[in-house]
């Protein structure tokens, strides 16, 4: 039997392309004492990994050219010599892009298969989900009845956090780019939804914001942020968790200078990563469990089938063709 | 008897100038029942004040065209008919640029005459000390053996900040624009002190912080803070306390974008005025009074003299003339 792997085959300038990935192929490795052999099931693909293919020190280690990509992956366990882990239980956790893989254990989790589609564990129930619950619940803490603006609502993060700010009882308005998307987040509860890409933003959101904005949750930077300095109400919080719109930019991104807004209104901008919030996951995940089991939250995949894919559908990220969570199910 | 009255002549575009100010001489007032009679005898110019010359809503009312301008002023009752508030007592709170004005007490606090030189309670003990004390306190929360960056420092506020910072245990890196404001910034203690306007801020600031910077406290924006913004550790915090250097432009400051620096470092930003903490006025004032009696704080004051000398001293301000607080003492 064959083993398949993706490897970073050269770091991209600018936008990605399907030339930064090669696919090569090995033997099935085999398990040693206190490991387990895992088939993969379901690749996630999410936009910070565009980070990790440049060079130098950022929040996470660089990938290393000719080395296998990893990332967020359910994987189910066909051969063990691990106590903990035996055939049949399911895991997640960071992976390398391979079919198969082995592993001694050490950074993955098991999970429940009879709670929720074993998927959701790479978004909702996952990185995706608990990034929304606390750079939402811990940053911003949005109260009832104030503004809270999301960019890349319709995103794996995004989405959640709208459906959070809800349950919190805010006015909620997303920002995405296509009419699909809109429709979308208007269908999950938003008060408010807005194509960037169409309307004029500056407009736009301050139309969809009479009272001012009281929390924004970023994932994208650029114009819409822009739009958003100028609508801050006194004490916002700000979150920033992605800057998608500049994760391709060869040159220092440049626009007005944001301190005179936070200056004037009193108020907070933090950026954030998940890891910060390593000690909490347990709750995050269970809170998140609880409002899918009650139906408070909903959950949105877009699904692509098939190894070779997972290139593709990490490419799809920068061109918005994911509606909520990307993620690459094993053919 | 006459008195005399500054008032706004007109709003500046950009760079402000001795056009701006009209004096106007009037009768002496007089107290009614429940009023005193105030003689002003020390002024203070202020760098936030830029703002309020401009119309439009920002963090503190505008001042009105033909109207009298005021601001942080000490005063000592000469007339009263105020139970509270005998003739001899000394007073500092927001009042008219005035030779005489007449109060109801509202707003304005009595000061002790034996602790401190009274015009101490415009800067050390006053606004630009509380505004240091809150901001590098309650939002950079600095730590003992962390670097501390301050913009401005030999400023009213920056001066106070890098010895609170030092009191800390921290080391501390200022920036001045002058080698005369270098060498007092040396001898205050600081660990660093840079001349922005001859030094290559970008080069100066990496190599006097060869560990990082945890926290900035920034007075002054645009070059120094970009310059900040890449020498960033993890979990940095941002308090932004003024923007001097953007007062009088006349277009949108336009600069690198932060937010992804943030984004990698997961540092905190926040904007804030001394009002945001009024309720614990009481208790800055307290301990910055305690630290001047052991000798642990230093105050530094430019004075000038002469009721005509306002608008110079408050203009001087944007040219980097005082060294510490800018207070105008009457003749």
């Amino acid at each position: 039997m064959q083993n398949q792997t993706i490897v970073l085959a050269s770091r991209p300038q600018g936008e990605p392309s399907a030339d930064q990935f090669r696919f090569e192929t090995g033997a099935l490795p085999q398990p040693a004492a206190g490991q387990v052999l895992l088939k993969t099931r379901y690749v996630s693909v999410d936009p910070y990994m565009r980070g990790r293919m440049n060079a130098g020190k950022s929040y996470v280690a660089p990938f290393e050219v000719g080395q296998p990509i990893s990332g967020g992956i359910v994987a189910e366990v066909v051969e063990s010599q691990h106590d903990q882990l035996p055939v049949g239980s399911v895991v997640v956790g960071n992976l390398p892009w391979q079919e198969y893989s082995v592993s001694d254990g050490a950074g993955l989790t098991r999970i429940p298969t009879d709670k929720a589609p074993i998927s959701y564990f790479l978004g909702l129930l996952g990185m995706p989900g608990l990034t929304a619950y606390f750079g939402l619940l811990d940053i911003c803490q949005p109260k009832a009845g104030e503004t809270v603006v999301v960019s890349g609502a319709a995103g794996a993060v995004g989405m959640v956090v709208g459906q959070l700010a809800k349950i919190q009882g805010a006015r909620v308005i997303g920002t995405a780019g296509s009419d699909e998307k809109v429709a979308y987040l208007k269908k999950l509860g938003f008060d408010e939804a807005i194509n960037y890409k169409t309307a004029n933003i500056a407009e736009a959101l301050a139309a969809a914001a009479p009272a001012g904005v009281d929390c924004y949750f970023d994932n994208v930077g650029g114009a819409i942020t822009d739009a958003v300095y100028n609508n801050l109400n006194k004490n916002a919080r700000i979150a920033i968790c992605g800057q998608i719109s500049m994760y391709n930019a060869t040159e220092v991104p440049v626009g007005p200078r944001p301190e005179g807004k936070l200056l004037t209104t009193s108020s907070l901008m933090k950026g954030f990563i998940v890891s910060d919030y390593h000690s909490r996951w347990p709750e995050g995940v269970a809170r998140l469990s609880e409002w899918l089991a009650e139906g408070k939250l909903h959950a949105e995949e877009t699904i692509t089938e098939g190894f070779d894919q997972i290139p593709a559908a990490f490419l799809g990220l920068f061109k918005g063709e994911n509606t909520g969570k990307a993620i690459v199910k094993m053919a």
